[in-house]
């Protein structure tokens, strides 16, 4: 069943009623789209079904209980130990092959392996401590003042703490926004990543979704028709700072323009910015339109495993502290106050992040930044160069193309795939070397997948725009 | 500014209306209540005044640009490192002496370290495989395995994650509630974790709140009151497997009663247990009412953290399948499913958690249960000798005492405070050794608090009932 957050508009999605986690699946790497249950080959059914990966329960690592004389044999260590080897050579190897999520996978935390044996736990508010000690705020609070200084917002004006992943920060931004305008209604462009229409559902907000150009931009012109059909209500926009797919970047200040060109006041709107993954590479892109608190923004959240590099999911959050304290409330158990969505959070992120940040500083940044938009241009051109359709935004380090026609080089090289496209985000980790590799697989497949002429690559003009095209049609 | 989630009944949070953590505090330990601003004493002021932690603006590491020549002189590294082995010793002294919240600090993960190098993610759906190959599903399915076989419920008939702690655990069970029954009314008792509330307020929720006996647990009196007088709607009930505070745990049997007496068919309820502690020691309690899928339940959650003991939170996550196929839809992007609250999810925490579970087993849980409860009686028993005021409820390991006079005293111990009383959480990690220490020096401090007469230890029988204070008036 699919069940669809926005007023007026068509669910794309393709779900299964009753989808069954534990039916058993055989094959290691199968080639099947889930359809009410059928098993169905994703390119002969039209391209709107959706690849769902394999099952994990017929995988999966049982629990076992332990013998009486597991001490005395030491059995079930080795036999632990052996399992955690084994799975870190597949950890190495399929982070050898990742090209597809926007996840820097280049970290050496060594000199942090000596606080694993901490439980580290920021319960509550960052600036306020809890009784509990074993917290790591002092880092937490360093981290945020970095990002504050970075989106232009004073130590006295912010508020913010180190989430658990972009979603989070997406949550806590438009649940700001819902406090300081209860009936607002929620603007959110087509291209947005799904936790905003998440966050819609579970808010009980009026959503409307507003059209994108090519490049996954909001489309302004659209979305100043849909304003001036909810004039009477305040408006809460979500601006994407890179989509998930396409990377393509909002125009915050065309965005600004249409609210104030149609008759929204600033005390009418609140603006929440999804910087997941660029919110951290565009302030050191030249000509990128700026995130800053000197705009009338509310909000702004950005993923710290991503450009940052962590082993594990975690975001910051930055707000004006005035829309704070309608939204909090103190905890007296905790001694502290309750402004996040999460209770305990975990305090290894912030000194993950505050290592890095001191190592590399705004500058270190800068250099990446700059490697990683290279790079993109160099995948783009190799692409258009042996004939495969591919985009890429101006702005950005993800590079659409035509999808790959096997599952399992998807699988291989984990690419995010929609529709007809597929995209490769290029991330510091991702070198010249290992796109060459990516490269040279992919044209000798291509050679294979489309020698007799039956099977064609996909036409993706419908998605990228006709000019980027290199099917049979467009080139 | 004070909200109020609930309909009907009385807050008691006392909040400043325009708190600003960048205020300078001077004293590393101030015994301070923040009020409107006002610096106050805790306890000359009546009870009700929360006690706020320290400001940790003023005590921030901040994140300062690295210097050209960094790389060629190792200062900046040689500086970090100093923080970090400083910071070691903090968390090993603040560790030692931690009494007050819920999570076993002992465990040993070095087994681990070897993987901390990759960014694991479970993005998406936890039975699902996303095309994101970096993950630990296969750890984390096996860890929710173990714990539907606790909770009797069938693998073919559950779904559930491993969550990023108890909040995410309750903010799923309640939207889940909230998606089976969209008019439903959430009934929890006053005792109920603050995230209860927090989630009526995000899904806009109509809330009734129940009253509580002595011990902390709901009053199924009320309760029927309650429900009589909202017949009309369906009800979904939080049940607190161990309160925060208290450790009281509800009798889910006669919730369950109380609904059927009230008229409540089985189609007309949805029951969310909060098992965050107690969760996973009750079924290693005889005679402990039993949680189970067997009964009309929906969802269990517990943390990861507590009583297993993860270097940072985390939880568990079990509910029925049938009502996530409402809940949730596809994510091409992901090649999985959206049915969690949150997107990316951290890939290490199921591995803490399958290492555990598979070296203790049922087994060595239900020994360490076994000993926090002797360890629990035990300081129940002392305090009480000492002629100290507290209770134990009985089938808790939370012993519930008098709040000490000195703020400096519950910060060293770490205690979570409420009201006229404190708390100390009896886990696998706390010792006899460590309880006599702690003893010892309560009694000592309590000699020179109580010495001239003008202060008196505080009276906790509207707490915690007369029959267990020990104060002037009840002893």
């Amino acid at each position: 069943m699919v069940r669809s957050v926005e007023n007026g508009g068509e669910a794309v999605e393709i779900s299964p009623d009753h989808f069954d986690p534990t039916a058993v699946v055989p094959e290691p790497l199968p080639k099947v789209v889930e359809s009410d249950g059928e098993l169905v080959n994703a390119k002969s059914n039209g391209d709107r079904e959706i690849v769902l990966g394999r099952n994990v329960h017929t995988t999966c690592l049982e629990v076992t209980e332990p013998d009486a004389n597991d001490d005395f044999t030491g059995d079930k260590d080795a036999f632990m130990a052996s399992i955690l080897a084994r799975y870190r050579k597949t950890l190495l190897e399929r982070t050898k092959h990742h090209l597809g999520y926007p996840y820097n996978l280049d970290f050496d935390y060594g000199a942090l392996a000596q606080l694993q044996h901490f439980s580290i736990n920021n319960l509550g508010d960052p600036f306020i401590e809890s009784n509990y000690g074993v917290h790591s705020r002092q880092f937490e609070v360093g981290v945020l003042d970095w990002f504050a200084r970075l989106w232009e917002i004073e130590k006295d004006e912010y508020w913010g703490y180190i989430t658990n992943c972009g979603t989070e920060g997406n949550l806590h931004g438009i649940l700001v926004g819902r406090e300081v305008f209860p009936d607002g209604i929620l603007y959110a462009s087509r291209e947005t990543h799904y936790s905003v229409f998440k966050a819609a559902r579970m808010y009980r907000m009026e959503c409307v979704k507003v059209d994108t150009l090519v490049s996954g931009e909001i489309d302004c012109a659209d979305f100043k028709v849909k304003l001036l059909a909810h004039k009477d209500k305040p408006a809460i926009i979500n601006v994407n700072i890179g989509t998930t797919v396409k990377g393509a970047v909002d125009d915050l200040d065309l965005v600004i323009q249409t609210l104030e060109q149609s008759g929204f006041t600033h005390d009418r709107f609140y603006i929440h910015c999804d910087g997941a993954l660029f919110g951290l590479m565009m302030p050191f892109v030249k000509r990128a339109p700026k995130v800053s608190f000197k705009k009338p923004i509310g909000s702004v959240s950005v993923s710290g495993h991503k450009f940052v590099g962590c082993p594990m999911p975690c975001g910051v959050q930055i707000t004006r502290l005035e829309h704070i304290n309608a939204l909090s409330r103190d905890v007296e158990y905790l001694a502290s106050r309750d402004a996040t969505i999460m209770g305990s959070r975990n305090g290894h992120a912030p000194i993950f992040l505050w290592y890095t940040l001191n190592k590399k500083g705004y500058k270190g940044f800068q250099k990446e930044v700059q490697k990683c938009l290279r790079n993109a241009h160099y995948l783009k051109d190799r692409l258009l160069d042996a004939g495969i359709s591919a985009m890429l935004n101006e702005l950005s380090s993800t590079v659409v193309f035509e999808r790959p026609w096997d599952e399992e080089f998807v699988r291989r090289w984990q690419l995010a795939c929609q529709g007809n496209i597929a995209h490769v985000v290029v991330m510091p980790n991702v070198t010249i070397d290992k796109l060459d590799d990516f490269l040279s697989e992919l044209v000798e497949k291509r050679s294979t997948w489309y020698q007799d002429g039956k099977v064609k690559p996909p036409c993706i003009a419908a998605e990228v725009g006709s000019e980027n095209c290199l099917c049979t049609l467009h080139k």
